[in-house]
């Protein structure tokens, strides 16, 4: 079978996309970032209310995380509670941690592929017909991928709370920003967001010096206090008073834009523009809704994934193979989510140890462009995982359910992690340290980002391990051990990357 | 049709280049640099005259340029002026804001494939045949697109002053050196140029923290103080003495080297090196040619680039829609020029509002090795740009005619500036970062450079609108307004990117 | 001939993966690390003895190894030394100076494609098979490129030293962490390397400022100071002693993990364990084997290397030209060894002058990955090479043997590098920085590794110059020359990259 020239031309130009993306500024990390002499597992230091959930930032400055690049957010949203649209300077990853809903992106320059011509509650006249951008249903165990830039809303329609994991990989080359997390928000009220990323941010740039991990130890702060606003704020609000602007309290983009512009940009009257910029309340980013929001959405979730993926088959197979083609039909269309909570689903599985479903570029083809992948990770009661490294990524682990005791070691040779890590907690592996994992009686369920799109293992014991690759003469000679003992070591343990307890350990259990 | 399995292995390694160029040192940034509080639209703050033009270098220590990895220069030559060979350590793009000339680039490793059997005034000698790489015309609307590390000469054949506005891609990837913009000039006296930049760069060295902008607003200086060289200049001079070199006034790249070395490496005698090294007078960069210019260059600028365009076409048809194929030929005869200014270029066009011309790589494919894009714009008498933000670029505007307002507002609702660019005027808005622009009363014509090759915005209002990929519901909720009036905020405009001063705005005028 | 699409899929997606790995922390200079005014020449700081070899690190805070982000070592092997397993946080290519041997790395998820069913001498019992990776031979001229994270060892099994030079890129894309150099060793005792590379950090932690050139003059110094351990380290020696850990000489990642967790990853007694966290004595990482390893490996050099080239070519045959398919047998099998030595192999001949070798991405595909390229150079008694700048890369040149004369100028003008460069020695030319070379009386060779994987020289003089790019009237003006002179300086020197000494230079010398 041939292939079309001219359709292999555009393949190539829009998968060099991601690639040709600038690399200015991705780095923002100074001289010694990475030289970690201790991680720590730790919780969110900022919580912000909004009137129908929180959102709750783990400390940017730690050591971790800008070793890693990355900024991670914890996002809780109420039943019939709507996040405001928003978007990030970086690409992020969103792990549904519990509930369901929906949500939207816009992608720009997209067409309005929903229609939707029923007659809502508070509209009387006619059959009008909306038109906006595909939503999709989210349900536990969902990852969202999210560009950079793009503007993202959710809706909690179930009856409990949403909870999420939110991964904005500030590092990444689509942000040409420095290292510092930013939201743009487009509705509501985000100042107490601000103002608490302002003061991390600060905390940022005041120091460059090593042993910041003391901060993390504060752990989960209301962070009240700071109610001064810094001076170019407050001479801004002095502008607004003068241009005529009513509300002191909306701080989202459409806020600081001139009225008259607006209501020119928009064609509507000033009236609407008033409404607008004046954000009622103290109500954050994340409202409730008073009666339930009435979006179109296909029926049911797994029919849809299911035509999703088979369109993106067909669409491989009668392209020749490559990709995608730049044209915006596909680029559109591009699938951004994926469950990973199905056992089904999983990559690695062992019926003694647990199971590792896996998403990278291959199952995911928009994490090309983000150069991000995930797992998630099932460990049974007191299973392990093999000591291993990544090699080229770092690894950011939240531990959804459980506990496990890891142990992270650097090139020194140092244990700079050994402890557990909790429910909720958080933990970075840099890349290229080794680390190893082992459940708690009760078993433990993670999510893991990584800063690559795919990223690669290489586990130290088991049948994939460097051991194995090398030759008995060197492992006896490396360890100073007999060929015997070189053998075993080698061939013992035939699993990939589990192992089980061992008897006397299930003894001293019990 | 099938693909010659060859060239596709070709064109893939070939595209893969820029990508694969390594991203070292791309990003001097420093922890928190795109902390931008306050914006100003400046002018360039060092002249440097020289015998038939001047060089003049907005202060690439702004924080807004360091924030956007960028530096800018601006060109005046004078009619029958030559700017000296010279490349940068960073890829360009030139833009001619107006006169005509010729100028010529040397491809590495490219065939001299323009020939010249023409007898020229000076020569006597029978039918000597010059050879040289393509020397191509360039007249106002031109952009050029410059690698880094590529000799590039330009000469004004024209009646008028020839003005170009350069940017320069310090933070490229292609550019391994620190953020510094460096010029190596391979001819003439640089040596105030060096000097004054060397100024900036040690005032960039000698902090790290905010609050430069007042350095802009010195505006344009002449900088003739600071005479005394530094020590190791000095003692370079002094070594010039030993080894017997005449001129203390030559520092371009061939001055350094020992005369010795340099008669052995062009194979002619002491005395040709003598002259080359003996720069007489300070004429400094662009000198004035004593007769006009005989080079040989094609008949007219229209045909050239038709044929140009027409070529590339032949060759993507042949090759089956892959760009390039890494050959010589290709790489060598690539275009690099494409005129912005023709009205029927245009892109976005509305005729009560302006038009906008842009320049990416899917029309000028060198651009995708550069990860840079530009656009020309015109807007018509109190016409406007929608407020917009940037997914993927810093833009970096300088007004060409006229004047409009622009606001710019950062993520956290904050209006970083609100105030008129006037022409000859620079402005960067950060990526993300959302603006608007209203044209003065005898409108507004700019030229913006991208920091990616597929600059893509995402408009607040209008048809193409995040606002309209929303559902109806989600707008009413967000912004706590009627069904009603959502819809209006929606679909009222009808336009893309422009909105047109409304009537009380053109009574107001009136 | 027609493309097989799917291939075609995969070549593209696993193409990509080099270009998409993230660039986070590919780029941890500070702001001015490339305002360079001096070079030096250097030799070693520091070296590390171990049983069978010495290893010696260049000061990773000189500030021409930070501006061009690599860190070298020179390695040293004694007859029968085994290099025991270890891996890097950054890409290496790797010299052989002299000498032959073998080696092994371990690609992540590879096979085990070399079967041994000879009986070793240890072993008496039957004929057991062991398996592991390939196993490749080396020898003097070899260059070996390994991917960062990947394992190696290596054994010197003939009968002089071998020695290596080896770059760490560092300030590669691949490397997610600090610029810091970082050998994460599988066995042995690495503590004294793991403390003087610590000292180094910490030099390179406490100064951000210029002039550290004179560290470098210290040249190389045991470094046998500086006993006291960390507090950190410290801490963990005391945990060790808790948990009963017996070795406190044992630094290498297998150490510091619990013995009990260990045992059960490989699935052996405690014993075995023990045995590996034991390591008696302080051999260092090169250790001496006691008898000569016996492991399998193919017969001959030369034709090993045939048979490779020649799978490569016929893949690239079948393939449709795409230069690899990204499934596993591929990847595992890519080439990543060329031997540079071999006169016949040159790219760049003159029988007069010398000859230069080049590896780039196009004759050993794995560069394209590692971003990185080389060159073998031979210039005979007082020939020299033409004075050029590298457009895209920094060039780190080792000198294998002789000397040379070499001069460095910067973009000011400036000769920041103006003396001969011995054997032994190191240095850099950071792009685009001009430079010419000169060979002693008794000639030089040297080896160059360079920061792009397609690194391009412009010439000054000579057929393939700018100088013969730039129209004959361009010359006379720029240098204010006749029109004939400028075409002696264009036309004179017939050669590439080489010229030979003039007959007045001869007659200097005699």
């Amino acid at each position: 079978m041939a292939i079309n020239p001219s359709l292999l031309f555009l393949s190539l130009l829009f998968l060099f996309n991601g690639c040709l993306a600038r690399q200015t500024f991705s780095s923002q990390q100074s001289q010694n970032e990475c030289q970690i002499n201790r991680l720590r597992a730790f919780a969110p230091q900022t919580r912000i209310r909004s009137e129908a959930g929180t959102t709750e930032w783990w400390n940017p400055n730690s050591q971790q995380l800008r070793c890693a690049g990355v900024s991670v957010m914890r996002q809780t949203i109420e039943p019939n509670g709507l996040v405001l649209p928003s978007f990030t300077n970086a690409p992020q990853l969103l792990y549904i941690v519990q509930g369901r809903g929906i949500q939207g992106i816009v992608m720009p320059g997209c067409a309005e592929t929903f229609q939707d011509s029923q007659q809502s509650q508070h509209q009387s006249r006619g059959r009008f017909q909306d038109q906006h951008q595909k939503v999709r249903r989210f349900r536990q165990g969902d990852i969202i991928a999210l560009p950079q830039g793009v503007v993202h809303w959710s809706y909690n329609d179930g009856n409990e709370r949403v909870v999420t994991i939110n991964l904005l990989d500030t590092g990444n080359s689509a942000n040409q920003l420095d290292n510092i997390p930013r939201r743009f928000h487009l509705a509501g009220n985000p100042e107490e967001e601000q103002r608490q990323l302002r003061r991390l941010a600060q905390q940022m740039q005041g120091r460059s010096e090593r042993g910041e991990e003391s901060e993390e130890e504060e752990g989960e702060r209301e962070g009240e206090e700071e109610e001064e606003d810094n001076p170019s704020r407050r001479s801004r609000h002095q502008e607004e008073e003068e241009q005529g602007r009513e509300s002191s309290s909306c701080n989202n983009l459409l806020c600081a834009f001139d009225r008259n512009f607006l209501a020119q940009a928009f064609n509507v009257d000033h009236d609407i523009i008033r409404k607008i910029q004046r954000v009622r309340g103290n109500r954050g980013t994340i409202i409730r809704v008073r009666d339930r929001l009435q979006v179109v959405t296909p029926p049911r979730m797994e029919e849809e994934e299911r035509e999703e993926r088979q369109q993106e088959q067909r669409y491989r197979h009668t392209r020749g193979g490559s990709q995608d083609n730049g044209l915006e039909e596909t680029f559109c269309s591009m699938r951004i989510k994926e469950n990973l909570a199905d056992p089904e689903r999983a990559d690695i599985f062992n019926p003694q140890a647990g199971r590792i479903s896996t998403l990278n570029r291959f199952n995911l083809p928009i994490l090309q462009r983000l150069e991000l992948s995930a797992e998630r990770g099932v460990l049974y009661n007191r299973a392990g995982l093999i000591p291993q490294w990544n090699v080229n990524a770092h690894k950011i682990l939240y531990m959804l359910r459980g506990r496990a005791r890891v142990q992270v070691v650097n090139h020194n040779g140092d244990a700079v992690f050994d402890d557990n890590v909790e429910q909720g907690q958080l933990l970075t592996v840099p890349q290229n340290f080794a680390f190893m994992k082992q459940a708690g009686n009760e078993g433990a369920e993670w999510i893991s980002f990584f800063t690559n799109s795919e990223a690669t293992n290489t586990p130290m014991a088991g049948s994939v391990s460097f051991m194995r690759a090398l030759p008995e003469e060197v492992v006896a000679a490396s360890y100073q051990v007999s060929r015997e003992d070189a053998r075993r070591i080698k061939f013992n343990n035939k699993n990939t990357f589990f192992f089980t307890p061992s008897q006397s350990e299930r003894r001293a259990d019990a």
